[in-house]
């Protein structure tokens, strides 16, 4: 991507919204310092070395002070490396030995890491650390950008080939104002924290490697657009989409309905009750996935009886009466490790391994104690409890729960559609299914056979995909079929204009991260139910994703208005 | 499963035919040795540990001969380790202090295996190994069994929870009657194996595990019935029925058809012109799957040009006029990484990551290579060359693959469906792909979210399972809608009354192991088409795998009748 003014780039939209300011790139690597010697003094050289170690010290410290928590420790860990005396001692003898300081540095650190390599296995771990010290203080010395997340003091476009966890545990979000990537898809990390900062994202192929440090980008991560140096016009232009949708959400309210009236409830996704004022300040009228994962990650033992009643209470209590809400029982696998729950063994594939309901057919008394929670929560409490099972598969598995649930004398026992088995057999599930919830991300994944996490995979991790979009329309004509409610509550509820797809498919609820809710909302009253159940249409027989959007937008001439 | 004479046990078969004779279990644990001394003298003591360490020795030793290839490596290294010095001295010490022998062999190799898990990644990789040379010494001392297949001077029937590939390494195929496990699947390893080797195998579920040592075993792969202690009469009809199956198998031949001349083509899975003569001796009418990778496995850089078009055109050359040879193309990815071809970085879930196609997408001149020296290969040939790519998954692929075949002078260019979005998309693959190959395993795998490796997901890994089916079902009326043929190349093609149920749902061609078309020829000789349709359709139709296969014998008295 070149400096020709104005030049657009049509990529993927994976998190709505019109950014606009300087490329900042996230440097990945740094090159090896050259083998040669230095000009002028030996003094002068080590100073600059030492200084450049100290500096790094102090830029990580502060970072960990920033980050909090277990990043913290990590970061303070990295800047003690930084100011190892050994190390300083290694350097300094290096220099004086005629080494300029970025090769000197770079060749203490490589005995250091020797050694720690070979200290056995806890140690090694710590040699991806190490390296990361190393390449921050000779970028330093270089004058190269450091690896990571750029720091600046204005705001910027974050450029880089994919975002990891890691890139953006210390990330300022006031500091960026768009994503651009190369790699990724609607269901990648960059794509899920973007959404969730209210950040627009856009996955840009191979063009995002051509975009340099400062070329000023305006991003429209709705409808998928990089401009470089954009025009006045082009930025009035997004803008202006921008607001007129941020006005159709800021104007949207009440319960969730078709423009012709046919109720949709709109439904929030939460992790624990820490979610809650969000969801109820952004309108949703009950939970659509309340995933419980929270109460057992990260400690010792399973929650006691007393502990999971009350955060299932807490949820339960906030909506009012006839409010649904549904509650998604421990996913626990190798993919979500739980100390008092080992994964069985090495898993090759741990996404297809032994995790939801699978891991709880293993230790029956866990899913029993907590149904029995859920149980003792839902009486007294006005909203309705639901609750559904995750990574069901087939029939057997779908009966098994429901017989679980009746036991511990709950009335509404579901499954979750996240295996294209589950969704592909969902008239047999509906025999002892009360309920429906597809789960997109997951679903995605498998049916595309392309994991949420990879990169390079971006196209396959799309609900757009054609297949995808088969197994949610099977399910919901099954649901119809059984009379039995069929929601989405994977990220696809949360795309506007797939929402309307995913009502005229026959889908019964949507539930998503608060945040996308007021936009949905909008979206859904700007679509007549005919209009939807066009678009469903016209999308189930498209070739790929990027025609099904076409399709759906033309089908939905009030939802593309807003630049949807 | 007690010693209660004749007890039927109903399990799930996973390989055809029949075995009797002894129970023998493959152990996986040996107990603590006991805290306590020893009686007697301690000379005489420390001798019995020595002798037992030196025995083991000479075990591994001769087990490596056997085994030879990489494996033997493994094997000596662990003999080395049974003879270690240093070893011996601390167990001489240990017992001279008064620990029994099999207690002082574990203390000394915990002191042993603490120094390796702290040496360093490399070494402490070879810890697994030196706990299992230390539990093969401590079994010997104990007079339990010694973990790993057993060893016996006649024929047994192997009982194990499950089998990995490490377990079978050295497996002497002469001295296995059958397999009962109580883990596994179609797809399993011990599956696989058990067919390669025409051994019948059940899975038994949770009952494998009361099977003692010794008890006398009846086991039907094709019924999947496992009987303790048979009576003469339980024998007599099992053999009976083996007997008529083999009588089938033997007098079918000629091409495949249904019993009333609807012709469908019997091909066979190669890896190489070294399965040339088996598939020739059993009728093979072509090749439906050649798996390339054993040209580009366990070597340094790509094979070249000649060389490829020689191993191509000795598979064609093996065929008459008009026949078919169907090649995969190169299948690379983390789960078979090549050397120079390495998977992109490390992958969580391999089997959801980059590989097959997705691989030649991002390294296209390897694929340009291959197709031209199978263009090469296929000119003045007398079978007709069809090329597939491994793993599409949409429209997009199957049309790129398709030009790259086309640019190459190849005319027949067609998919594998192993990705459920690829069978749920087939009507829109079949604009550009000539033909299609349902890969029943990895679509097994995908569907039900179930990794074929993994132990504990029998169930799951099952082309009997509706939603498998029904991908099936879907991607051969796709095909028969846009006149392509549409072949089953997966496991599901060489199960006699699951090939009946294919063709039923409008399958062409089946494409298996060699060594299974003779019995799939004779059952498809015993079915209407007709037949064949009403059991495909009774088989969508039920609601779970098991109930699929009752139905589908309901439909099928002829091939029933072979207790298939």
């Amino acid at each position: 991507m070149g400096r020709s003014a104005g030049e657009e780039l049509q990529g993927t939209g994976v998190s709505p919204g019109v950014g606009h300011g300087p490329a900042l790139r996230l440097a990945r690597s740094v090159p090896e310092p050259p083998a040669g010697g230095f000009e002028g003094d030996a003094g002068a050289e080590t100073d600059r070395a030492l200084e450049a170690m100290e500096a790094t010290a102090q830029d990580l410290s502060a970072r960990g002070e920033r980050a909090g928590g277990q990043a913290q420790e990590v970061l303070s860990a990295q800047a003690l490396m930084a100011r190892d005396p050994a190390l300083a001692d290694d350097v300094r003898r290096r220099v004086g030995e005629g080494a300029a300081a970025a090769r000197a540095v770079a060749d203490a650190f490589a005995v250091y890491r020797d050694m720690l390599a070979s200290a056995g296995e806890y140690m090694a771990a710590r040699v991806a650390d190490l390296d990361d010290v190393r390449d921050r203080i000779v970028a330093r010395l270089m004058g190269v950008p450091v690896p990571g997340v750029p720091e600046s003091d204005t705001p910027f476009v974050l450029v880089a080939a994919d975002l990891a966890p890691a890139d953006t545990a210390t990330l300022d979000p006031a500091k960026v104002l768009a994503f651009v990537t190369r790699e990724g898809g609607p269901t990648s990390h960059s794509a899920i924290l973007a959404r969730s900062l209210g950040l627009p994202a856009v996955v840009a192929g191979e063009a995002a490697d051509r975009i340099t440090d400062g070329t000023e980008l305006l991003v429209d991560g709705t409808g998928g657009l990089v401009v470089a140096d954009p025009t006045d016009e082009q930025v009035g232009r997004a803008t202006a989409r921008q607001a007129a949708r941020e006005a159709a959400a800021a104007n949207s309210g009440g319960p969730g309905a078709t423009a012709d009236g046919h109720r949709v409830p709109l439904l929030a996704n939460i992790g624990g009750p820490k979610d809650l004022p969000a969801a109820l300040e952004n309108g949703a009228e009950g939970v659509g996935l309340y995933r419980t994962e929270f109460l057992f990650l990260d400690r010792g033992d399973a929650p006691g009886h007393e502990e999971q009643v009350e955060a299932y209470r807490t949820v339960l209590d906030a909506f009012p009466a006839g409010s649904k809400v549904v509650v998604r029982t421990l996913d626990a696998g190798a993919d979500k490790p739980l100390a008092f729950l080992p994964p069985p063994g090495e898993e090759p594939n741990p996404a297809l391994g032994v995790r939801g309901l699978r891991m709880m057919r293993r230790h029956p008394e866990m899913l029993s104690s907590q149904l029995s929670a859920l149980a003792e929560a839902a009486g007294g409490a006005q909203a309705v409890l639901n609750v559904m099972a995750p990574m069901v598969t087939d029939a057997e598995d779908a009966a098994w729960f429901a017989e679980r649930a009746r036991e511990a004398g709950i009335e509404h026992a579901g499954v979750m559609v996240e295996v294209p088995a589950a969704a592909l057999g969902a008239r047999h599930l509906a025999r002892s299914a009360d309920f429906f919830s597809i789960g997109t991300n997951d679903l995605t994944q498998y049916a595309c056979a392309a994991d949420r996490e990879a990169g390079g995979l971006g196209r396959f991790q799309d609900p757009w995909q054609p297949g995808v979009l088969e197994l949610i329309a099977t399910t919901a004509r099954a649901a119809a079929a059984a009379d039995r409610p069929c929601g989405v509550c994977g990220e696809a509820a949360a795309d506007p204009l797939l929402a309307c797809v995913l009502v005229g498919a026959g889908v019964t609820t949507l539930s998503m991260g608060a945040s996308a809710l007021p936009l949905v909302r909008a979206a859904l009253g700007r679509a007549t139910l005919e209009e939807c159940k066009a678009a469903a249409s016209a999308a189930l027989d498209a070739p790929g994703a990027d025609e099904a959007k076409r399709a759906a937008r033309e089908a939905l001439p009030g939802v593309a208005e807003l630049g949807l």
